[in-house]
């Protein structure tokens, strides 16, 4: 495209590279998983805020690691370097330290992040994306906000109808530096042994204490020590198991991070989250900020293909006893949108942030983001699996349209007319833009937009006074499949009556399908055998 | 800050110039002002696409004139090189080019844009501001799609309750070219001599004859000429008289742009939007890809500030008879948010810019954008000045709290199990995240939060299964001013009755304050006579 001989064009016509257009039904499922979300978040009393697409270069300096060469930079043309954001934390944790009058807010945040990653577009990995973040920010009594958000969490898959189909990891880094102290690890190797901890989600075990050993010169026998702690996974029985495991309680930080997540789980219990949680191990979060509980939101697909040798990271799996099991071993399945998107929510208690950037001041907080372009990924695959009903693309209600015999006129100025009392009314509504338009085309428009009424305009019945209104799709037999005569005066009222109808119909229906929902019980409530430690 | 002696911090903390965070009043502002013109957008049966907020530098390249030096490029880090959209009428224009299986669209968009501006931020102007765009591709029936978006935009200024307060000045390139043939401009002076009348919103007339005539040779003859023509406005008697004008309607273009413009103002008396439109030849529009129909929505602060010694464009002048007015002349309103700010919103008819990307097929485009930044501005001017009712920051309805006497543990688990009722059934609530609070804590939080509800759990209540609802704010005498004793087992409908009480009141009282709307009747119906051109 662009430089072929003959063409007018001289540049490709494209979006750049790791980033698309949004559009139609994806638009309007995006759109959907937003607004829930968004609901859930005001219904815990959440404000929001908004930050500038890109921020002072230095302001993201030294805030991810590794990760800081995938930080997009503007271009140099005089004055400040900034960069594009490239999360939704740092900015906020710049935002507290600028506005020191604010010392607790719940906030959330839906916006797009930049990083230039490799892309895998049907994966909803993308160069850019949006984020849904919510944080809770100031100093509260221990656990109480770090519970809320994990309601939440669980309130808005179960809005987005994932019942059974998510598990809330979760870990807490002083548990996790309590065991690799006492497994031995040296100090200054916790970061970087957590790191390789954190790849266990995408990496057998064998690879990752490789890693540990060969790479960062950690003793065998203490790398395997921590191979039997990172392994578990369970619920309230091994939280109860560790806490009584005498070496590790008498750890200062295992201890804190016990009593914490203890505390955390009567918590969840009130909250009727602790069915949703799997207390996992293996869960170490990369980014250094955080400092208390970590968790992350796994589903069917999260894991990396079955065929590429990870082991399969399903829902709770069985400890050690879970094999490859898809149909076909060698299918390639690299690019199916349900399988390998990783966490779809992530988060954390991050308490040291803001003071990065204020310099004095810590406000202690917590919080978590969805990935909405994966969350979409999946979202948008069961549709098409459990092939959903016809989604509309806009919400017209009523679509005006008129006919006549020979010499028909197009009835223009009337169908603009009711057009305007409807939109005076508050309805939503379209007309054909043809001033003599075929009554088929009419219907045809309407019927393509999915509007569930007509208003139908005749000369006779209007001299009358009356026009039609016909309830769109209904079937043979109906009495009123062929439409209802009203007066024109009542134009209004009539319209309203009717959408209203059709709305409590489709209430009905959905709160139907809500009794349906089924508690899950695929969490294991047995919690594994605690390794002993001399 | 950042580098002085002593600081721990090595760098500023701000937003990059010309951009700000928006939180708390601001923004509830702001998202009011969204919703409402989505609403409206809805109501008219658009959809909306989202485009990545860079493009591919090429595709932004030749499409802004001399204002492409504002454009924000990113850093060459390899790969393609991108620049930051800097408005939403290109990357609209690119996403139909790019699918020509779209012959037809209603299309909105809602999203930042940027410009390396000189930033005033009191006025809202800003290097990075929203943007909000309607626009309709495809091919109708003449005028049609233009009379709507002029509904449309009627429809927003009355939804955000400017009645009264706006005009929308109308005009058409085709006349304005026909008027500059008529009075002598050379054909390849058109598009310069159109950019100099363009300023006469900012500039008066004396220094755009210079522009004209100095830096455009063009002759001081033909200058006057255009002089008589452009400082005429009015509505339709306007347009009769200048339909009428027998050099005037002889030229070919002005005849196509008057006979539009007859056309137009029908399907405008039927939708009720005549009256708040002025049709103005001084309006000529700066951006070259304009075809038909062009149209800008000004406002009382819309003018320069009067002291500047430009004519004062207040809603429809008389025609020069206007001197600055301001209560002290000498009084610098340069920072005032309500003067000054420019058009509001801005648009018009571009048939040819989807053939400037797709080198092959037309798609013919109407549409317009509101600087929604600048809405903000003057929206909060006045709320201001009218002391408008305290406006909530969250949305939450219910505040759970708990008292008791000594020895009272604070009821922490039956406030979260409350809470966990009341969001199960969808309600909005809070409670402390302090395990024992304090009563009077508790009433703070939820008064400073302006929730409309408490709920007060005592031990001797919850006892006898029961709890109390207080409606927040009552007057001192009112029967229910100490709450309700209520069942536990009846919570979620009490509250959801009081919730649907209170949304009716409000509603009643939004009814009436509507209306209160008056027509307005400031625009003025007598043309102003005609200029001979010999």
């Amino acid at each position: 495209m662009g430089k072929e001989k003959g063409e007018k064009l001289t540049f490709q016509l494209k979006t750049p590279k790791g980033t698309k257009d949004w559009e139609g039904r994806d638009m309007v499922i995006r759109d959907k998983i937003f607004s829930t979300i968004t609901d859930v978040f005001k219904r815990h009393g959440a404000v929001t805020i908004d930050t500038p697409v890109f921020e002072l270069k230095e302001i993201l300096a030294g805030k991810y690691g590794e990760d800081s060469k995938l930080i997009y930079d503007l271009a140099d043309q005089g004055g400040e370097l900034c960069s594009l954001r490239y999360d939704l934390t740092v900015p906020f944790a710049r935002w507290l330290a600028m506005n020191s009058s604010v010392q607790s807010i719940k906030r959330y945040h839906i916006a797009k992040v930049y990083r230039r990653d490799q892309p895998a577009m049907t994966k909803g990995r993308m160069r850019e994306f949006y984020q849904c973040d919510f944080d809770i920010a100031g100093v509260y009594d221990p656990m109480l906000p770090d519970a809320e958000i994990l309601r939440i969490t669980s309130e808005i898959f179960e809005a987005l109808g994932w019942q059974g189909r998510y598990t809330i990891k979760i870990n807490h880094r002083k548990i996790l530096d309590g065991i690799f102290e006492v497994c031995g690890v040296p100090k200054d190797k916790l970061r970087t042994i957590s790191s390789a901890v954190d790849k266990l989600d995408k990496s057998p075990w064998a690879e990752v204490r490789r890693e540990m050993t060969e790479e960062k010169g950690l003793d065998g026998d203490v790398a395997d020590r921590i191979g039997e702690y990172v392994n578990l996974k369970g619920s309230r029985d091994l939280l109860a198991k560790l806490s009584a495991h005498p070496t590790l309680s008498a750890n200062a930080d295992a201890k804190k991070g016990l009593d914490d997540m203890n505390l955390l789980f009567d918590y969840l219990d009130i909250f009727e989250v602790t069915d949703k949680v799997s207390l996992d191990m293996s869960l170490a979060r990369g980014l250094d900020y955080y400092t208390g509980v970590i968790y992350e939101v796994v589903t069917e697909g999260s894991a990396p293909p079955a065929t590429s040798g990870a082991p399969s990271q399903e829902v709770a799996p069985k400890k050690g006893k879970k094999k490859p099991t898809a149909n076909d071993p060698d299918e390639d399945r690299s690019s199916d949108p349900t399988v390998g998107v990783g966490s779809v929510a992530a988060g954390g208690r991050y308490d040291e942030l803001v003071g990065m950037f204020s310099g004095k001041q810590q406000i202690p907080c917590v919080g978590i983001s969805f990935g909405v372009d994966r969350i979409f990924s999946i979202t948008k695959a069961r549709m098409e699996k459990e092939k959903a009903t016809a989604l509309r693309l806009n919400e017209v209600d009523v679509f005006i349209m008129a006919f006549g015999g020979k010499g028909f006129d197009g009835l223009l100025k009337q169908r603009m007319e009711v057009a305007k009392e409807l939109w005076n009314a508050g309805v939503k509504a379209e007309f054909s833009w043809k001033v003599k338009p075929k009554l088929p085309q009419q219907f045809k428009q309407a019927e393509q937009g999915g509007v569930p009424f007509a208003i139908i305009l005749g000369e006779d019945e209007l001299a009358q006074g009356k026009l039609k209104i016909k309830q769109m799709g209904l079937p043979e037999g109906h009495p009123e499949k062929d439409g209802v005569m009203i007066e024109k005066v009542n134009l209004v009222p009539e319209v309203k009556a009717r959408l209203a109808a059709l709305a409590e119909e489709a209430a009905v229906a959905d709160g139907a399908a809500r009794i349906k929902i089924q508690d899950r019980d695929d969490v294991p409530n047995e919690a594994p055998a605690i390794p002993t430690v001399s």
